[in-house]
């Protein structure tokens, strides 16, 4: 019983099948266009989010609406469900008022794991704290596909701070399951090595890679103020390295992006940046997502 | 005029006679079918609350939302509508916008009585301080009922902080012009003489009453710190004493629950607790309250 | 390009003519009636308030869900698009996500002006720090033709804090170009050359204007503690002062009002007052103002 409820959430990367993954990117290609889209008129979405977010909460928002969801936002300020309640009892309250669909950000790793038993409405983790962020992992795998349609033989680096990214590890995990070779750039300090053995530099990144895929330095998840001054010249995507790309190679980031420190400000909406165009593909994948999820097809 | 108005809001629970109360239980009932609701679509709702909540919040928005209304929600954060201004040219300005109808949550008991006069718009009292929650009220009302078909000759005990409790001056008041007969269990200092005479002890309650209805201990409104450690065992329902109900009584609270204080945690989902099934009749029970006053019912 | 994609935003009062602020006019007139209103159902708008608002927020969410759009609204508190991301990044981010218009109230003086280039929806400037709010100017001068049905001529004194006032600034430079004649009652203090050079006392304003302008002192934009128990004697309008008003002249305030401050309280309501009437027509001008941006006819 709980394991096909549990089929019914999406709290993590690695519980979909290279197959599943498929489905949800041929999915999303197909809602692209309106008159493919599903009505779920007259029915109820919640986004919890108890950690600031403006860019995934909007993009679920306007997925959710496109899908015909009435949305009920609940955040961490100014909210007496989070006051001493658990998210369990949140969770079940939001069901109990006739909430069809959560979408859920909170900071404890795999949080929202022991509330899939009792909640019977879909769940799907936003992010959890350091942990997983399945639906940015899959809005980046959906543009890495549009462009190249394929994953397979694919060179992927990963640049950045790696132990303090939760949208690292899950693609990390997707990419190889999909035949892609990983590899990454950090500071010595920001290397995972439960996430990463081969590292490299950044002027060998460029060189090699199909997707160039740098992380947002989360200076809130930092305890000590940092040098980014000369971050960009040693690990960054400065012009002069992007020169060196390969013709077909793309550039993403997750966003929000710290212009003139992951990447020269000039950089941003270069030709090869996909960075606004995961955004679009943000709420494409999150339509696919919510479609299969209420339709039980994960 | 002013008698008139005042029909038209929903300020108190004492403003209901049985008769009213029974046709909202019975336009609640009704409401249930999504195709026996009216549609005030093109219309606006404000739900202007200047104290913390989202249960209550999440309740209204999606009663209103199931009418057809389009929801306006505001707060006291981030509001200018509320720095400086009255309640009464808040309302006023809402009025003026084109809202066909506000609730209100603020902090002032009695508070919106003054605005009746110069506002047309329906109004709804959300909870007033430590005053009234009428639709709260309703929706316990409505929930005992839907249990027992009747309140004649019910015996319901109300425990916990009845000095901080809106919701217990409010039950107390209805379940005694109903019919029931209605018994308390406090500790001595939040007992409240003007409330209450007859006290009886936990182990009492739970052999004789029909309905347990439980009250949230609002921490947030008392001034010191407390020890709840013993109070489950005191004054709270433990698993012994929940065995000792009757078969056909049922545990009610307004929620948020403080699990392993006023109630056992084992026991918050038990066959006995309509907890929940209070959550998804305050949907109901608001939607039949909107409807009501919209057509000028009550 | 640059030239053509200005004239879809909405920035300044002062980008527009005689002849677009009388078209705006006559279509909010239009607007009143719910069958001229186009429908931009399947739409979304982005209200991006990062100053505290809410009478303006909520104005024009009403005019967008009566055009038929979905609505996003964003603030400063618990975004994180705000955090460290520059205003053009953000609005960048709202069109990637599906945006097709964007309100944004800011404090920087001329800040959306920096982001017309590269963003290509709709912007509107709901006000931006001690700049311009063109949006209330329209709603001033919609309710002032309202009454008049012309401006030529008319004797129109602002009075008050000129020097905080965005609305001071904007509704003087239109009314002139309109053919008004405007002049000004302030503080010495509030008093700013660079906007008006014509100071009259409010015993001259009352018996010669045809409309008194009553700004909103703004005590959150000023440093020190202002004695505002004499402001009311000295300039704003007493009970004795309005008596002393032509029998067509109307008075206007852009609220909310520090009543017994600006104005004695018991005029906030009396009959030559326009104060509820110029938000009402806020949200038709709003409306007006939103069809001719998507439209392309400013």
């Amino acid at each position: 019983m709980t394991a096909i409820r549990s089929k019914r959430n999406l709290l993590s990367i690695k519980q979909l099948s290279n197959e599943q993954i498929y489905h949800l990117i041929h999915l999303a290609e197909k809602l692209k266009d309106p008159v493919n889209r599903p009505s779920f008129s007259g029915q109820f979405a919640a986004n919890l989010f108890l950690e600031p977010s403006t860019r995934t909460k909007t993009s679920f928002h306007i997925a959710e609406k496109r899908l015909g969801f009435d949305v009920v936002e609940l955040d961490g300020i100014d909210s007496s469900l989070t006051k001493g309640e658990s998210l369990y009892d949140t969770l079940k309250t939001l069901e109990s008022l006739g909430v069809g669909l959560a979408v859920v950000r909170q900071s404890e790793v795999d949080g929202l794991s022991t509330c899939t038993e009792g909640v019977d409405i879909p769940l799907i983790n936003a992010g959890d704290g350091c942990g997983e962020h399945p639906t940015q992992s899959l809005l980046d795998l959906y543009t890495i596909y549009e462009h190249f349609q394929s994953f397979k033989g694919l060179h992927v680096c990963i640049a950045g701070d790696l132990k303090h990214s939760r949208v690292a590890r899950s693609n990390a995990y997707a990419l190889r399951q999909l035949g892609a070779t990983v590899s990454f750039v950090s500071k010595p300090e920001w290397q995972d090595p439960t996430m990463a053995q081969n590292y490299i530099t950044m002027d060998e990144a460029v060189e090699t890679c199909d997707v160039l895929m740098l992380l947002r330095i989360q200076h809130e998840r930092h305890t000590g103020h940092e040098e980014t001054g000369s971050y960009l010249e040693q690990y960054g995507l400065t012009v002069e390295r992007e020169a060196r790309m390969m013709k077909h190679s793309i550039i993403l980031h997750p966003a929000p992006v710290n212009r003139g420190v992951e990447i020269d400000e000039s950089l941003v909406e270069c030709e090869k940046s996909k960075i606004f165009r995961q955004m679009t593909n943000g709420v494409t994948m999150r339509m696919a997502i919510i479609h299969a999820l209420m339709k039980g097809e994960l």
